[in-house]
Formats: C-alpha cells, sequence, structure tokens
C-alpha cells in the first residue's frame, strides 16, 4: 500500500515541487559508472579528485581549493566556519537559506556564530541594511559579537539574480569592514546562465572569497563544493570537513560527478534548460486572471499568488507545488533540467480551463 | 599525466590497502541506477526511504528507527550526540575509531562529550578497564563529566570480532551504571558472517541501543545508517541529521543502496567473500618465514610483522597496503568483497618467493 | 597619571552612565566580611549556600533550586542552555540584552540555539509578534529549529515594566506551543518594586520557568543566580555551571551576598531608591524645553531625546551618562540605589540653566 | 539545625581538606574594602583593572596582557580555546586537573577540541611519552586532531613542582612540533615560592605563552587571571570571556584583589607559609609507623598512604582531609596559608598518639 502511495506520489504527474526531486542527469549518472572501474583510492586521493583541482580552476580562471561534499548545508555550514569565530557575526538575507532552512547548521559548524539578518526586496540584501547592521555592531566591543562575514544567495531564494553590479556593491561594503564574502551558490548555475557572463565574473571577481557550488539541484545525485578562492582560507578545511563527516571515503563518485556537471557547460545547458521553463511557464501564468507573480523570474523558480480555486484544480490534475510560507495563497513552482515542453504545454493548458471555468 | 600516474596509483597491482577503495559492488550500483526514473519526493519521504523502514525492521525483527547519512564518521558522532550530553563520557576501545580516525568528530557532534579510553587486547575492551574507569566517575559530581554512554566497535579496529558472550558482558555493565550502548558496526556484515548468528542476536538483543551500521566499506557507494532500536532515543536525531548537513535532498540514492545491501543476504555474501580471502591470506602469510600476526585474523583485516624486505618486494610487486601505527615493521592488509582468489596466489606466491630469497 | 585620570573617569562627578558602576551597598559589604570567619566547606557545601537554598524558597513561596553564579551573562546563557537543545529556538525581543551585549553567549552555552528576534513597542515582546513567528516555524520539520523558550526581560531594555497580566498573556503563548519561559531579571528588583507584587506572583505565579536573578546591578558585589522553579528543569544544570567555570570555589562569599540582598526586603528598598530617582529625574527632565522621553519611565533607566547642547553641556558639569544607539540625540541616564537626592539636584539645575542659556 | 550541623562541617576542628577552604586574607579583604569608594568604571574600565596591566608587567618583567577571571576553570578552559581550534589536541598530564575536575570545560570553550593524556610519575609529564603521542599524531593529516599546545600544571595536581630545566625541556619539545603552551597555575605561587625564582624565570623566560594565575587558592575571594605574553595570542580573547560570562560588571573588585595580592609579595609569603607547614606536616607524618608518601611534599599538598585506623582517628579528632582516588588507604591533606602551628602541632600529637595505641 504504501509503495503504492510513495509511488504516486513520487513519480507520477507533474513535478514541479522541487528541483531537488528531479532524477539525476544521464551524463553524471554515466560518470559515476565510469568511476566504478577497479580500486581507487580513498579519501579523495583519487585520480578523480586530484584532477578535479584542475578542472575548477581553469572553469574559474584562477588558482582555487575545491572541497567537495554531499549536501548544499554542509557546503554552507563549513563556509561561514571557515569565515566567522565562534564570536562572529555574519550578515545574510532575512530568507536565506542558512537561516530558515538548515536547522541551525551554521551555528553548529562555527561553534555558535550568530547570523545577523537583513531586509530587501525579493531576496537581495538591501545595501543600506547592510550599513546600518555594520554601524550598529561598529564599537566592535566585547559586548557584541564581531561582525566576520557576508553571506549572498545566488540565485536568491525568492528566485532572483544579483547582477554583477550588486553584487560588488555589496561585496565593496563588506571589504570596508574587513568581512569576507561566502556566496550560497546551490543554484549558482541558473544564475551564471542568466547573467551571460564567466563564472569567475559571477564570484571572485565580483568579490566572493569562499563559494559553495551546488549541482545536485541541478542534476548531480549528490555533489557540492566548496570552492575557496583565498589560499589562507582553505587552511584546515581539510579538517572542518573531516570532523562534519563530509570527507567520503568513496570520494571518486562525488569528484566524477562534478566532473562531468562541468564538462562542456553541461552545468549551463542544464540550467538553461530549467530558467527557460521557468520563464515560459511565469509568462503564460502571469496572462491567467488572478495570478500574480510575488517576485520577477530569473532562474528557474516562480513564486505566484494564484487563486485557490486555481491552485487546487492544478493539484488535483496532478500538477505537484508548494504552498509557501509568508503569505496568503503564495505558491511556488520550480522547474529542473528535467521539466519537458510537453509537462509545460499541460499545466499551462490546464491553468487556463480552470480560469476559465471560474470566470 | 597525471591521469596515467594517478591510474597506476588508482587501479594497476592488487590493493590490500582498505576496504574504502573498492568499488562499488554491481548490484548496488543496478539499484541507483534502478532508483532512476523520472522525479521522487526529497529529503527522505521518497518511496525507497520510506519502505527503508520496514526492510530494516524485517532485517532486525524488531522496531527501530533508521536514519540513513552519508559517512560512518557521521553515524558514529551523531550517534555520540544523541547518547551523551555535552557534560558527558563515552567509553570506547583506545583505538576505536572514534577516537583515533575521525578528526574530533564525536567531540564535535556532542557540543564536547568527553571520549574515556579504555585499554583491551586486540582491539576488544576490557570488561575490568569499563569498571574502573566507571569507578573513576561514580562520585558523580558536578566535577566530573557524567557517564553516559559506552561504544563498540564490530569488527574491532585490529580486525577481531567480539562474541555474543564478549558483547553481553559489556553491555550488562553498562546498563548497571545506566550508560546508554553504541556499537560502530562500519564493518558489522564482517562480524556477522563471522558469528554466523542474526543481526538482532548481534545487536539489540547483546544490549546495543544504537549502531552505526556501515556498507561503504563493504560494497556500496556511499551509504551507512544509524539504526535506533529505542524509539525513545530517535528523538530529534533528524534534527541532528539535517544540522550536521546529512540529510540527502535526494536521499532516494541512499536508501536505494542500502536497500539492495540487505536484499537477499547480499550484505553478507558480500562479507563472506572478504572475510574469506582474508583467512585465506593471513593463512598463506603465516606459513612464511618472520611473518607473525598481530592479532587473530576473524574478519577482512590482516594486521602482520613483516621483514622489512618481504614488505618491500610485496610492494615492488604491485601489492598495495598500509604500514600500521603503533609498532616496528606492522602492516595493515585488508580484503574486500572484490579481492579475487587469483589476486590472492599472486601475492602469496610473491611473499614466498620473497621468502625464499630472503632465506 | 594614568590613575589620576582614571580616577576622576571612575569617582567624580554625577555617574547616571549604568547601576553597574555603583559601589557595594555596605549591608552586602558586611555580609562578605561576616562570612570570612575561618574555614568554609568549597565549592556550595558551605553552610551559607546550603542556607539559601530555603531562604529563595521562602522569598518565593515554592520548591526551587537557586544556583549562584557571578554575572547576568552567565545566568542567562545557562538558562538559555538549559532550556534550549542545540538545534532549538529560543524567542525572544529584538533589544533583549541575550541578543546584543552578551556577545553570543546563549549560542555558546547551547551549542549553537537560535535567538529568534521579536518586535514590540517600549521593549515588551508583541504578542502577535511572538504568534507569527511560532507560526513560521510550525511545521515543526527537520529543516527548521524546534521552538524551545521564551525569554522575557522584565525590567526591560528599555526601562518599562510588563505588567502581569502581559507577562501570563505571553507565556499562556508559550505554554500552548510547548515552550518553557525565561525571566531575564537583571533587574527584578526595580520591576517587583514597580509593581508591588510578590516575588511569586511576578515570576512563576505568571508562568516562569526559569529566572535569572541579578543583585549586581542593585548592590551586590557579583552575585547572580539561575532560579529554577520546576524541579526537572534544574537537573544537570550544576554540571552545566560547572563547565561553565561558574561554581565558584568559595561560594560562600556568593551566597553571603545574595542573603544579605534579600534579607529584610533590602534588595526592595535599593530598587526603591533607584526607582525613584529615576522617577524624579525624568520629571525634572520633561519639563526642559527640547527633552523627550523614548520610553516610558518605569524601573531606574531613562532614555531621553536631549537637544546636543544640552547633553554637551550637562557631561561638561560632570554628569556622566551613555549616547544610546538606534537613534540621533538619544541618551541612557540610570539610577541606581547610591543616587542621592543631592545629585539629582545638581542635575536637574544644571539642565533648567543650559536650557534657559539654550532658549 | 542545618546552620549547626554545616557550622561545624564549615568551622571547627582543623581543615586540611583544601586550600580552597581557607578564608580571605585580611590584606585582600581590605583591598576590596578600599575598592568601594564612590562608583567605578564597569567591565574593567576602572583605574584598578587598567593599573593592573601595568602591575602585572612589571610582576613578570615584560609586555603582557592579564585578563582577570572568576575560576581557575575558566581561565584554563579559556587559554585552551585561545590557544586549540575546535580540531586541534592538548597534551597534558592525564591527572591535569582540566581533564579530572573541570567537567569537560575544555572542550566546552574550545569547541570540541581533544585532551591527549599523558604519563610521568609524581604528576609530572613524561617528555618520553611527549614525544610519542606527537608521533602518533604527526601524520598530521585530515583523519586526525591537530597538535595544538601542551598544558603543564605548576604545581602539579600530585603536590610536586617542575623545575624550570624540566619545563624547559617540555616546552622545547613543544616548540620543536609547532605547539603553543599553557601553564595552569592555580598554584603557582606555591611552585614560584619553592623554586625561590622570578615568576618571569617560571613562565614565559621557561617557554609559556599562557597563564592560568591562581590566587583564590592562595587567599583571594575570587581571582584568577588569563596572563597572555604573546600579544598575538591576546586576540578576541576579551571576547571569548565575555561570551563566556566571565568579564564582571563590577571588575575592580576582581582587580584590586590580583593587586593587593601581588603587591609586596604577599603571595609568596602566603605561600610561604602553606609550604612551609605542608613541610613540617609532612615530616611528621613520615615518622609515624605505616605513614607512606605517594609523593614529594613540595608544595602545599601532602598524599600520604595512611592505615585507616589511624585516619579514622584523626578524622574523629577533628582534623578534616580527604580520601584521594586511585589507590586504597591513600589521603591528601592540603595547608594553606592560614594553617597555623597550633594546628599542625595537634594533628601530629593526634597521630602520635595513635600510632602509639596501635602499636
Amino acid at each position: 500500500m504504501e509503495t503504492v502511495q510513495s509511488g504516486k506520489r513520487d513519480g507520477e504527474g507533474i513535478n514541479l515541487r522541487s528541483d531537488n526531486e528531479a532524477p539525476v542527469a544521464p551524463e553524471i549518472l554515466a560518470a559515476i559508472e565510469a568511476a566504478n572501474r577497479g580500486p581507487a583510492a580513498s579519501y579523495g586521493d583519487d585520480a578523480f579528485s586530484q584532477r578535479l583541482q584542475q578542472t575548477f580552476r581553469t572553469l574559474f580562471e584562477t588558482d582555487l581549493t575545491v572541497f567537495p561534499v554531499l549536501t548544499g548545508t554542509a557546503a554552507n555550514a563549513l563556509s561561514v566556519a571557515q569565515l566567522a569565530p565562534p564570536y562572529g557575526a555574519v550578515f545574510c538575507h532575512e530568507h536565506a537559506h542558512m537561516n530558515t532552512d538548515e536547522c541551525g547548521a551554521p551555528e553548529f559548524f562555527s561553534g555558535g556564530a550568530k547570523l545577523v539578518l537583513l531586509g530587501g526586496a525579493h531576496g537581495r540584501i538591501d545595501a543600506d541594511a547592510l550599513v546600518r547592521a555594520l554601524e550598529a555592531l561598529e564599537a566592535h566591543d566585547d559586548h557584541q559579537v564581531k561582525p566576520a562575514a557576508l553571506s549572498l544567495s545566488q540565485s536568491t531564494e525568492c528566485g532572483t539574480v544579483y547582477d554583477l553590479e550588486e553584487i560588488r556593491q555589496l561585496t565593496a561594503l563588506a571589504r570596508e569592514s574587513k568581512l569576507r564574502v561566502h556566496m550560497d551558490g546551490a543554484r549558482l548555475a541558473n544564475a551564471v546562465q542568466r547573467l551571460r557572463c564567466s563564472p569567475a565574473d559571477a564570484t571572485w571577481r565580483a568579490g566572493v572569497d569562499l563559494l559553495s557550488f551546488g549541482a545536485t539541484k541541478n542534476g548531480a545525485l549528490a555533489a557540492e563544493a566548496v570552492v575557496v578562492f583565498d589560499r589562507d582560507l582553505a587552511e584546515e578545511l581539510g579538517r572542518r570537513r573531516k570532523r562534519a563527516g563530509h570527507l567520503l571515503s568513496k570520494m571518486r563518485y562525488v569528484s566524477a560527478q562534478l566532473e562531468a556537471y562541468v564538462a562542456d557547460d553541461l552545468w549551463l545547458r542544464l540550467a538553461g534548460r530549467a530558467n527557460g521553463a521557468a520563464a515560459k511557464l511565469a509568462e503564460g501564468l502571469q496572462a491567467i486572471d488572478g495570478v500574480e507573480l510575488a517576485h520577477p523570474v530569473e532562474a528557474n523558480e516562480i513564486f505566484a499568488h494564484m487563486p485557490p480555486a486555481l491552485a487546487e484544480g492544478l493539484e488535483k490534475a496532478g500538477v505537484a507545488f508548494l504552498p509557501w510560507t509568508g503569505a496568503r495563497d503564495l505558491y511556488r513552482l520550480v522547474a529542473s533540467y528535467s521539466t519537458s515542453d510537453e509537462a509545460l504545454g499541460h499545466v499551462l493548458e490546464h491553468a487556463a480551463r480552470l480560469a476559465r471555468e471560474a470566470g
């Protein structure tokens, strides 16, 4: 019974619940299979993992160190721990995933650093809010936590994308106050594809010191990485990773995923499909009476207000998506690399029919 | 260039360095592939993960909760955090993996609990040492950490296996002092195969409350689990797992590995091959002049003193294994499910030839 | 040189900078001296500390356990650690001392629990804000921290006092969501004196589980305490205290202070002097042109907007007080038990003269 | 009732239970009283605390930073946190107070660093044991904690004193492996008095980087300090202290104690009385049949094996001392600055009589 029910939930219908629910891209599964020939050194001493360093240096056009891990939460929390002492403050958006959805992982990994929450429209940190928050801690005396880092999500938790100038403005403010800069790039591919810039321009050239590089939401099985652009900041990150249980013994299978993910721009092609599907879906939904986008759709996520009848009707028609917190009748629909044109057509067709029936 | 060099290191010759260096067993890789059909709910709400609860209940013949994670370090450290408060003490063997090889993960996850190290021959905790250590903390006053848990490794870090009576004796002592019991079962399969008992007899029926269930060293890609036999002890372990970055978004691929691993006793068949290979290798090595086993070979690991010339000769002949700390001329050779009879033949042939040449 | 300068800063003029800068009340110093006769058992096994349990039970008219500590930060952070697991959330006012002035001590002691910040006028938590914050975490799933405790400051950081009905309303909301309740009573005496209620009514009868009981700001040398009204919540608090370095070896000198502090209502008499001085000062300042109170003055702190010329003039005249963050031309003036009528007269006289000169 | 009983326990008879049970030395109580004139700046900005920096620089003949705290546990744990990262190892004697009597405070403050326990006769770390322990961790790879610091107790937990050459040998070994060195000087006065060297010679000139400077066991009310000889190591120790609740608001009363403690060599005179009393007592006890010293008596503590009848007889005669763990019929007797010749005479007289009666 359970199997059937779960099977229904898992596989049938059209899944716009999360890009995390998409299967593994064929190219990446093939890379795992290809890595499975004979024994290989463990804990990252294998050829795949060694080679990955150079692959990422080429991709980002700079010296760097890459630490593969298994989840985005691990990448973010290790980054925070590396940048902020236990008595430090990390500035992030109030809707940042690390604040709302990681069960306190940044506090855990850092030994109790404080996330200082900033406002800002559509998931982008407001520069003035950062300035004010820094001023409030500027006395820098022993009664207050020490400003240590700024964390930006790109693309943001509202499905928007900072343009490069916005990033540079925020990182310059951070730099003035001696903060280091982390970017949560769980959906970096979607942002880079949107910006049509180089990965280097999107990150270290814009002032980013440490990057959570995500692949899982965009077609990998389980492959994320902390990318460290400043050699000093890589010190002992390996021990922190081990200590957190994120040094995989058979690391080659993670490294192989990452290698395949960036080879021949696969990551950007996958993100292009997801972004394109989201754009098309957003355009179609907007045309429907009563639907209003809560945020501009700049990556692969749509946040939309919909009449309850429409939302319920779509769900009954097998379209799966999530109600969202923070407002009434707000829903999130996420496209992935595997969202087909056919599926989009069905969704929009259903939506149009439901709107007509309600009208 | 790098590829070729690394390729040599990774793939050529005969690998007795670690069971972690073996590839993924075909049955398990096939299960990953089979799980890759269409979307599935994320974060463990998928059908594979839901089904796994029942699979493990059947396997262990009792009610339990299973929390898949990615590494043995994570399984151990989460277990310690679940059993010991920050002001608690966990008793373990001085050679326990959690003490020597996890970079302080138990201390990290528990918020600073103390590992109290016990001696004991061949990796087995000496019962008297446990009694004495408990007495030393028995005042239980505020100046001392609070005895909270006992952790046993099965099979042990010396390649030996506790028999059931030994386990029961230690867990009974623990119980008298109100300690909970953890078993580090990174190589549980090897122990159960050796003991020819049921998984239930090897664990909860012998007094184990929480189990680190390992699969990676025995053919999985990356699949471990915390198995909780006492429902109360499962409380909020899910939050601890998430907070540590070990709640995989695409959990189905871990659950599918575990499902395949225990289906049709695959885990015991794989362990049988590894144990058998180790026994055969140990027997052969023992017959060679100058070789002495440091510990009885009861699972898939051999710890042997060897004349330096023999060790070097084997290495030159392409047999890879590790020098071991703690004594001169001590080496570890590990068999895995993938160690072939042919490989064993080569090793023993080389060894015999080298001994003759030296003799 | 340094001595003279510091001497000037320390002793001369009229000190309205902080009640922490007042000397020790004579009755309390006398109690320390009286405790200094011969040896006494250490670490709280002395007669003073044993007796203190009963003294506080009588004072609060209930069974309780009292844990003397040395600072308010320790009392607060130990309370948070006792109420919230590392994966927990503690709800408090955004201006709560534990959030703004304790350098992350609650996060440190709890192993990384998260403070969820609530708004509310004049330092009092807004009940609706609490409801909304609870709703945002109500899914209670593993991705979010677990709502664990509510912390109230009484008197508040804005110098106001919750009335009993307000306390009861907030603690009832907390109770509905299974939160435990902490009260930061660094200035509890000022609140109880204002409310003219019993200590029991102000705390456990209004729904408080754990109390940071302050004495240092109101005449003690260094004496605070965690008062635990629910026996279960006292478990292992002793170990947490020791582990944090707050179990004093010569505890009798802290217990003696606390005993003297509450004997014959000394604490309320001292608070009465401080509150009275603040009320008188506030009344006088309000009458001066350009002065505006930022918050009602209900305890011993005044937050007032003052024309810069007035503030500077007072400072030149030897009246010491602090500019306050968060707004322009905002200042804090704090009265203590040792603020004399003569000093108040001088301050108001200077202020009136300065206003006349400016007018 | 309780008062009388506790009074008996606290005050009557001859107290050799702990130097912690002695009252405050008159000179130090007088300093507290003298500090109680008028208001003073809080949190260490007062004249006493400012002046203390120079006082300690003069005392130790070098540049340094002194951070007063309230307990020895806090001084030790802050020191460990300052020297060792969460993934670090601190080498100390297996009997070190920080390992056996501080309820895991070093692990707590450091975020989970590991104490690596070393053997050594009479409480002194064996240099070979240190070398071996360093070798075991020398691979320095990510699987192991990183060697970070060596901690020495002076005088030791066995009542012995390292001579300067022993200290220098251990700190030189530490330096070779890039460890920093901490000295737990809870009883530093007793050691310096014994060695008849300068405080500088006993500490930084012998290779010590960070010192827990104790005063409470030698006549203070509650006054300890972290003394930092290397300016770089002082960075953010202030925030760590605040975050642990050890930044006293009325810090002047701690600083005044420390100032009086070292003025005119009071600390050495007090230690001289304690050491002298212990030497005299040890000499007398040794002459009694059946008494055997477990360790040389070099400071103010005596560890002696005594026939049970003798121990019981002394206790009945009102001499209070403690049974000690680790061996049968082992007792600890501690002299303090306040142990009188008369008291010693009584103890030895009783002991001689009891021995005669038993003989």
